[in-house]
């Protein structure tokens, strides 16, 4: 028996459609970059999704990829690009139940996003049509770089630490040795230093702080940022923090079998001199 | 030993008197309504307690019956009318645990309700002199009426449909028919559709589905109000929704083995004519 | 291997050093403190850390003592003044994790605290220098006093008493007795009485009320301030409670093994005869 009220048909317009069984990953995607972008195009084509956008103030770039491999059913007859605006995706996911299944589709004329969540036994649907929008973009060229240090510790312990130092300071220098990385921030109230070392005994591997450095670097970063990209916690239990002299930080977030979110911010060029000078 | 210090004691005075041992029910009768009815009376008789109120707006009717067979005791010589306001009595009853026994006395003039709230050890006993106020009310009748539509459902999951779908507009269409219930919502952003599919297989008769119906039936109301009501839903994990055409929803929420607490709602005419509309 | 990351060395210079494993005790004696007292003096000398002084607006007064014998290591060369601003310090506690060992060190000259947190596998340290002040206090000598009535009971219940009466009235009445221990409040809503059972029957000892007394006694206080008290409960398990006629009341926090934190409030003297007089 076939239930007819729900408006989702995939008809022959359809050309985009993904279903993704572990849909709140997609929730915590959107999470996790709305509040630095907007609205944003989000690039589809027969090997998965694609975005990357500068946040609203232009200072830093974040970027996702979710592999067409990593969803359920995925299905792009021809590359098309959706305007999105991501407050008002979020408020639509905001309807989805942490363990719905989540199908998106597009048709032809790629006006509306239509999204449907599926609760586990079937017994609840909800189909949304989301306006699209068209938004101007230019694709940001990002260059591979070989990086100073190449750092790996847990995503938690990322977050805590970003939010601890931002009761102190505005800013943090972020210091990278053989034996660990140090953060640091200086306010009115005092300085702090939080060091963590390189470890392998973890009961988890995840668990573990990772350094592979070619040279010793030492950059600052506005605490604000950092810290708002510590909102892809939920989607990784670690996160790799790539550092290079002069260069943008890349603090990268892997979505398990699904693909990635990367977030990068370029340093503090004057204010780290200082810094350096007043540590050496 | 007797305890001289609670200033409770039931004199020849008192003529109404109520004990309830699982007390929190109380707490969470006045917390579903506090916000709809700020001052309400009730009237007590040998049969219980009932109110019966419209909202500050005099925009949907609100009704509670607690039958005094559901109490473990309970006496009232001559029926009486109590004026509260439920903002006061709320107050008063946070100060009551959880697990506390709830005892109510008025006594003949009737310008104080007295709570006495008993820990389940007795080593900690709390009374509470509330004061009343004369309130003016005509008792509304509400017509027994037959519904083209009643559902059920679980309560958890009508309080989840409400809010979700007040983020995507002000206005909810909610169709009936055989195979399911829809709930639609339409704003700026897009539009939203949640549909409940019939169930009987849920492992607890109180997880499913259920409708039986006269007739198709599709009305239109505002989510504030249907938002509201669902504040019930520590009360019980049902919910019966009773649908007919041009005629007031009513949203009813059974207390196990006390009584029920009854929402009324008036259908937007205007705009349930242009939805049709709009949907065929 | 040593790590020379750290910038905490212990060198001749150093004239005061506490090792605390159980650090987060000072995180909540902190924040114990902390909103009734901005500035104040910690006077350290080999037999501990203590510090006495007025709230800011002079009119309860808060003390605590850290015994040296309660530290896992404790050095203090010659005693000294430390001026902290308890905001900033609550801030920099913040930064240490809940099973943090907590190291405490100041040199000779004193401007600044040096603290270090580590973590429990010694993989995140943390090393935090807090900026000192001058603070002019003067101090206050608090006599030994022979109390009416003494009494503990458990700090949750102390807790939950006068936040519940917060809500009815902005002053309480207390009196003991015998059998109990009654707080009652009065305001616009109605009034409201808590009395306390002595009880010897609980299964832990901490969660009995207890209750010692010389003479009955009834006094009148501001429940602002009891209630600013009640943010030791974490530090403890159970509260005393000290009453005597027209004097302060104490109400006395042991932190196990490490010391304690009291808190002394003078009574209302004119509103107590009101109460006394409406009570008869």
């Amino acid at each position: 028996m076939t239930m007819p009220m729900t408006s989702l048909s995939f008809t022959e317009d359809t050309m985009f459609e993904a279903r993704l069984i572990q849909g709140s990953l997609l929730k915590k995607l959107v999470d996790a970059i709305k509040e630095l972008c907007t609205e944003v195009n989000w690039d589809i084509s027969n090997s998965g999704i694609n975005m990357q956008s500068m946040d609203g103030s232009h200072v830093c770039l974040v970027a996702f990829n979710l592999r067409a491999d990593g969803f359920d059913h995925f299905r792009c007859d021809r590359p098309l690009t959706l305007g999105i605006n991501l407050g008002n995706l979020a408020k639509i996911l905001k309807c989805s139940g942490s363990n719905d299944i989540i199908t998106m589709k597009a048709d032809d004329n790629g006006d509306t996003l239509t999204l449907m969540f599926e609760s586990e036994k079937q017994d609840r649907i909800t189909d949304v049509d989301l306006k699209l929008m068209s938004i101007e973009s230019e694709h940001l060229g990002i260059p591979d770089q070989d990086y100073s240090a190449e750092t790996s510790m847990p995503s938690s312990e990322y977050q805590r630490i970003v939010r601890d130092l931002s009761s102190i300071g505005d800013t943090v220098n972020i210091s990278a040795t053989k034996e660990g990385i140090k953060f640091s921030a200086m306010g009115d109230i005092g300085t702090a230093n939080i060091t963590l070392r390189q470890t392998s005994s973890a009961d988890k591997e995840e668990e573990n702080v990772k350094i592979e450095m070619k040279e010793p670097v030492l950059l600052t970063f506005a605490l604000r940022y950092l810290n708002n990209f510590a909102k892809a916690t939920p989607l990784s239990s670690t996160v790799q923090v790539f550092l290079t002299k002069d260069l943008p930080v890349q603090v990268n977030y892997n979505i398990q079998d699904l693909g990635y979110v990367k977030y990068y911010l370029a340093p503090k060029i004057e204010e780290e001199d200082e810094a350096v000078a007043a540590d050496e």
